[in-house]
Parts: structure tokens; C-alpha cells; sequence
């Protein structure tokens, strides 16, 4: 089936029909006048998937979450920031059963149809006070997607939002991210909602979130770090009304190359604003012998202190990509290999290219940077995304709780 | 058997018997007035063993090591910082050869009795004809070994060097290392070069020093690269006509313990030195299940940038501590688990212990910043060690070429 996607300007969540969301800034982060808890809602219900965080430590919502999902039946999630709610013992646990129950009870549906994720500090509890008082004064609204993807944040600088319109108004698919620091992936380290109006059987839906998660969140890191709160969740309410998609459907296709378009927007959206980044590296390994070393080549490259801080000075010291690819675990053959940043040749089968260092330095002084890496061994290939490694990274980092 | 072990004042390679060494600033490095080139000389032909880098990308004289190791009749080994001569092409290995003819010729040993090392720029042709002009002028001597191992230093601020007497001499080990960036377990990634004056069996030598670099230079990390020059040799010259040790000699549990502490010494020195350090972090991870869950637990925490720029930054932050052993690889229970930072516990089976932030910000502000984790689900232990990120790593990293 053929596809055609058109970017909805100023696209959210509520994009999609059905849906209404909404923020407020409760108090949980002090010192601060920014949303930080915010619900999306579908006024019917909806089948739901989601894909979680591989820590063995994992925060309670997304336990709670786990435990949902997939559903037919889900209508409301409830997200906050300022606290991950993640190695906070039972009283933890409580406390998401608790935000859940709280923010089904104001949008009058059952309990189990609520879902719950946090993100900010591990290793504290919630002050579920605030966070009481903050639900009953959310307003819900077909316009409140943004304030909802503010209420995310925590060090991000700018929300991730998107939302399309496949084949002309056939279904839409709205979706917003948030993630800045602890970006490594295994599962993509954010919190990450979709939405879409299509209709989707439950089981077929997960399977096609966990593959857009593979070539899109997964892709991403920001620093080695994976959170213990990983979460990323699509509701369908099927109010476009089309066949419902399955694996036997001719629509499945399109839905999925749809979702992964969305996903890998806001993969990109998030790693070009990892902490301090003031780059964004595109990692693109072609040639390889199987995918998985496609891909744990191009992680391996975006996810390298080395490569980041060399980019970060626009300096062409390419062996450290070279290093990188070779320490990766893929198969790396030094005389079969070829590599070009942003476009300029510099090494061809092992003879180094003789380039001016000052036309490549140029070259790198962009806001995307992009490392075209050949193995010449097989034909698998697998891009990845990451961003430059900066002062500000760390002195964000140094006293992020004090 | 017992073992007593004394420090050596001022202690390095020469300081055993029968070993000379020299430096000279041949001009590798340009615009530096510091030694680039040295060599380590035996009088008598040694057992010789070595550990290299994993990279599937290896420097050209890692590659002539490996060949020539182990070995009964080595007496040089002559090393250069500046250029690492690695992804440096059929050029690279004809250079690699030479340089370890040209110290053969030198010290007028078998040409097969040389070994070679490099660190620097990875992705240059060697300068050949300073490298040659630099052998000559080599002077060789008694007290040599401190001007080697500043001749093999790039990032580092300090040489790092220790020799230690056995048993009242009766023999003597000594140890030089170079390393401060593209720093990562597997193989230590540095050049570290052993000297010692006990007489050892070969093939019982190759597994001592790869049992004492799993201990000590395998547990470090600074920025998570591996590096393509990892090298780490030992030169045995017999000299102290010990009892020749393998594995049936009471000796040998000795001489393993002596080695082990050389490493342990020279890795921790390592980890100190971290491009742009000020900390040294050291990780001790209990109550594993099994050796390498203890290992994978504690280097991940060491290496993990949210660890390092919180430790940085005196914040006690020890949900991140918690995240990266949760992503280690390792088994790890929330409830079972206990955490300290400098001694004062912050968390106990699941309960976070109230501690005045103050306190523990203020024990982390000293050079030193111990972890205890016991997971408390087995009898593995192991212990890694670390630095802190800084601002200066990014600025180090951000224009080491240009």
C-alpha cells in the first residue's frame, strides 16, 4: 500500500482526534513555575502497548505500567517530572497505584484503565499531597498536548512533539518524548506517549511499537546511562474507523512505517538535545555482515565520549571513529573499511585521504554532523543518533539534586 | 608462602637489576620539549609476555608484539608517544618493524629480541627519519627509567611508576604505565611495561600477567573507549637466580601477588590521572552472585557519566549509583540491596536512610570516593576504579588534533 504522511503544524498528542490533555505545575520540582504533571486522555477507550526500560532496577509506574499492558481498555495516563518515583520501596509502589486511581477517578473511568509513568530523581518518594491537590485542578482540552509535553520535561530545553496525517486523513498518529540526560540504548531512556485514531488489535500493536522503538529510540544515546524509568506507550482509539489493522491487513504496512517516522522525529528530537549538546551526530554504518553489528557499530560510534568531544571541536581526528567501530563488537576489516564526515572523504580501504583538516573542521562546524562509515564486509546497515559531549553536559550533571 | 612486600623509593623499571633505559625528545611530538621516544634494555635476554588490546582495529606495533610474544629472548622494547601508528596502512607496519630494528641494532641485540610500542594520533604515518635520529642519541642508563616513562606520557599529567622488593630482595619487580584517555576494561587500555629480575617460566608468565591485568588495569575506566594500542608487556630476566618459577614452585602464588599489586599500583594511578580527573573513584561491589556480575556491576558504575559528573560535583545523587548497577548486566534485587558513599549508608535493603545531604557532599569532597554496594544475593566480589568527568575531559578531547 502506498503512503503518504503530511506533518500537522504545531502537531501534539491532541492532534488526534479523541483526544484531550493537560498540565499543571503542581510543585513536585521546587523552584520552579513550570507544569510538572499532566494527564492524556481518549474519550473512548483504547488498545495499548507499551515498551519499557531493561534495568533491572525499574521505578514503580513502570511496573504498574508492565503489569496493564497491552489492554483494550485504556483511557488516561498520568505523568509527572521532579521525581522518578524509582527505588522508592513500597511506599512507591503505592504511590503510582495511587496517581493512577486519582487521575481515573477525575476522568471517570475505571481504575485498571489508567496508566502511570515519572520521571526526575530516583530515590525519593513522591509528595503525593501535591501531587493530589495538582490532579484535581488539571483541565483537560484538545489544545492541551503542549502544556502535556512541557510537564515532561526535566533538563530537556524544548519539548518533542509531532503529529501526522497518513493518507490523507485516513488515521492520524500524534506523539510526544521527553529525554535529555541517562539516553543509552535498551529501549530509548525517555518517556515517550503516542496517540492515534486508527484501530489496531492489541497483540499486533505491540509487536509494531517494539519495532519502531528498535529503529528509533534505541538508536539514541546521550551517555552510556539507562533510566529506570523507561517508558513509551501508543493508545489507539479507533475513531478513524478504518479496518481494523492486523498482520493480515494491507493497512499494517502503512501503519507501521508511519509509527516509526514519528518515533525516529522524536529519537532525533532527543538526541539533539541531550544534555548540553549543541549538535546533533547522525551515525550511518552500511556494509555490514548482520544487523546487529550494523547496529551496535553506529551505537558504539554515537555513544563514544571520544568521537562526541572531538565533534564537539569540529576536529577531524577520525581514528577515534575508527577505534570506536573497532571496539564495537561488529566484525571490522582496517583494510576493507571506508569513512566520510559530512560528506568528505577520509578514509578509503586504508589509505588515509589527504584532506585539508580545515575543510572538514569547516564542514563540521554545522548543527548536524554526519559519519558515513562503509564496511565493506556484508550489506547490513542501521543509522544511530547522538549528540556532541560538552562542558555544560557535565556541569549540568554535577549538581543536578544539590 | 609468606610474602612481604617493600616499596622502593623513587621505584621504576631500572630499579631491578640488569635493566637500562633512555629517552630523548626526538621531535614526534611537535612543539613539545618533553622525551617522545625510549627504550627498555636488559642485559640479558628475558622470558618475555604480553596482553593486548581487544579491538578488532590493532596498531601496527601491537601487532608485531603479539607475533614476537611470548618469548624467551627478548631485550628491548623501545616506545614513542605522538603517533600512535595505528589505521596507518602497509607503511604502518614496515615503520613498526624498523623502529624495533633500529633498537635492536642499538643495543646490538637479534632483531627478533625487540619489541615495540606507540600511543598518540591514531591514523598517522610515524616521522621516520626523527624516529632513527631519535635512537641514536639514546643514552641508556641505571637511573633511565624515569626519563622512559615520561617519554611515553600524552595526556597524562604525572608518570606513573613503582618498583617493589620481594621477600628482602630476593627479587625485585618494577612497572611503568602511560594513560588518560580512551581509557576502558579490556585489556587496560594503556602501554604498561614490566621489568623484573625473577627468573620465570614463560608460558606461566603469559598467565600471570593476564590474571594480574584482569585485577587491575581490566577494573579501570576513564571515558569507555578502548583504545587500538593497548599493550602491556613483562620482561623477566632471571637475574635474581631464584628458584625458576611455574606453576609447581612454592614461589609462584608469591610472585603473583607481587605482580598483581605492581598492576593494581599502576592502574589505580591510571584512574587517578583520568583526562581532566580531580577524583579518583573507587567502586567495591559485594554479595554478587558470581565473579563477573561482580565485575560487569562495579566497572559500569565506574564508568557510568552520571555517576562520574555527580561524584564531580559532590552531589549525593546515589539513585544513579543504583540505575547503573540496574543496567550493569549483573543479577540486582531493589530489596536486598545496600549502598554506601564514603562509608555513610544511604541505602538499606530498599530504604533510603536519612542523611543529611551536607554530610555526605561534604566526605565526597575528598580526593578519594569509595562505593560500597553489597547486593547481598551471593559471595562475588570485585573492585574498579575511576574518575570523575569534568569540564577540562571535554576540553582536553575537543581539540587534541587540531
Amino acid at each position: 500500500m502506498k503512503i503518504k504522511i503530511d506533518f500537522i503544524e504545531n502537531g501534539t498528542v491532541t492532534s488526534v482526534k479523541g483526544f484531550k490533555a493537560g498540565a499543571v505545575n503542581a510543585g513536585i520540582k521546587k523552584k520552579s513555575s513550570k507544569p510538572d504533571l499532566g494527564i492524556i486522555y481518549s474519550e473512548t477507550p483504547c488498545t495499548a502497548a507499551g515498551v519499557f526500560t531493561r534495568n533491572k532496577i525499574k521505578a514503580a509506574p513502570v511496573i504498574v505500567c508492565q503489569n496493564r499492558l497491552p489492554a483494550d481498555d485504556i483511557q488516561v495516563i498520568i505523568a509527572n517530572s521532579g521525581c522518578a518515583n524509582a527505588v522508592s520501596g513500597q511506599q512507591g509502589m503505592k504511590d503510582a497505584l495511587e496517581m493512577a486511581a486519582l487521575a481515573a477517578k477525575k476522568t471517570r473511568v475505571n481504575p485498571a484503565s489508567a496508566l502511570v509513568a515519572s520521571t526526575g530523581v530516583i530515590g525519593r518518594n513522591l509528595p503525593m499531597d501535591i501531587v493530589k491537590q495538582g490532579i484535581v485542578s488539571i483541565e483537560l482540552s484538545e489544545n492541551g498536548g503542549h502544556d502535556f509535553a512541557r510537564a515532561i520535561m526535566t533538563t530537556d530545553t524544548v519539548s518533542k512533539e509531532i503529529a501526522i496525517s497518513v493518507n490523507d486523513g485516513l488515521f492520524t498518529i500524534g506523539g510526544v518524548a521527553k529525554g535529555s540526560g541517562m539516553i543509552h540504548p535498551d529501549m530509548g531512556t525517555m518517556l515517550c506517549f503516542i496517540t492515534t485514531d486508527a484501530a489496531v488489535d492489541k497483540d499486533f500493536l505491540s509487536g509494531m511499537l517494539r519495532t519502531a522503538a528498535d529503529v528509533s529510540f534505541n538508536m539514541v544515546s546521550v551517555d552510556t546511562d539507562t533510566s529506570t524509568n523507561d517508558t513509551m506507550i501508543i493508545m489507539a482509539n479507533g475513531l478513524a474507523y478504518n479496518d481494523r489493522i492486523n498482520e493480515k491487513t494491507e493497512l499494517a504496512e502503512a501503519f507501521q512505517e508511519a509509527l516509526n517516522e514519528v518515533c525516529t522525529y522524536l529519537a532525533k528530537a532527543v538526541a539533539a538535545d541531550g544534555e548540553g549538546a549543541s549538535k546533533l551526530i547522525e551515525v550511518n554504518v552500511t556494509g555490514a555482515l548482520d544487523i546487529e553489528s550494523a547496529k551496535i557499530c553506529a551505537r558504539t560510534i554515537a555513544a563514544s565520549p571520544l568521537v562526541k568531544t572531538a565533534i564537539h571541536g569540529c576536529d577531524p581526528n577520525w581514528g577515534r571513529i575508527i577505534a570506536a567501530a573497532g571496539r564495537s563488537g561488529a566484525e571490522v576489516v582496517e583494510e576493507k573499511t571506508d569513512l566520510s564526515i559530512c560528506g568528505i572523504s577520509l578514509l578509503k580501504k586504508d589509505s588515509a585521504i589527504q584532506t585539508g583538516n580545515g575543510e572538514v573542521s569547516k564542514a563540521m562546524a554545522e548543527k548536524i554532523v554526519v559519519i558515513d562509515l562503509n564496511l565493506n564486509l556484508g550489506k547490513a546497515s542501521a543509522t544511530a543518533w547522538g549528540c556532541d559531549l560538552t562542558a555544560e553536559y557535565v556541569s549540568i550533571n554535577a549538581d543536578y539534586t544539590t
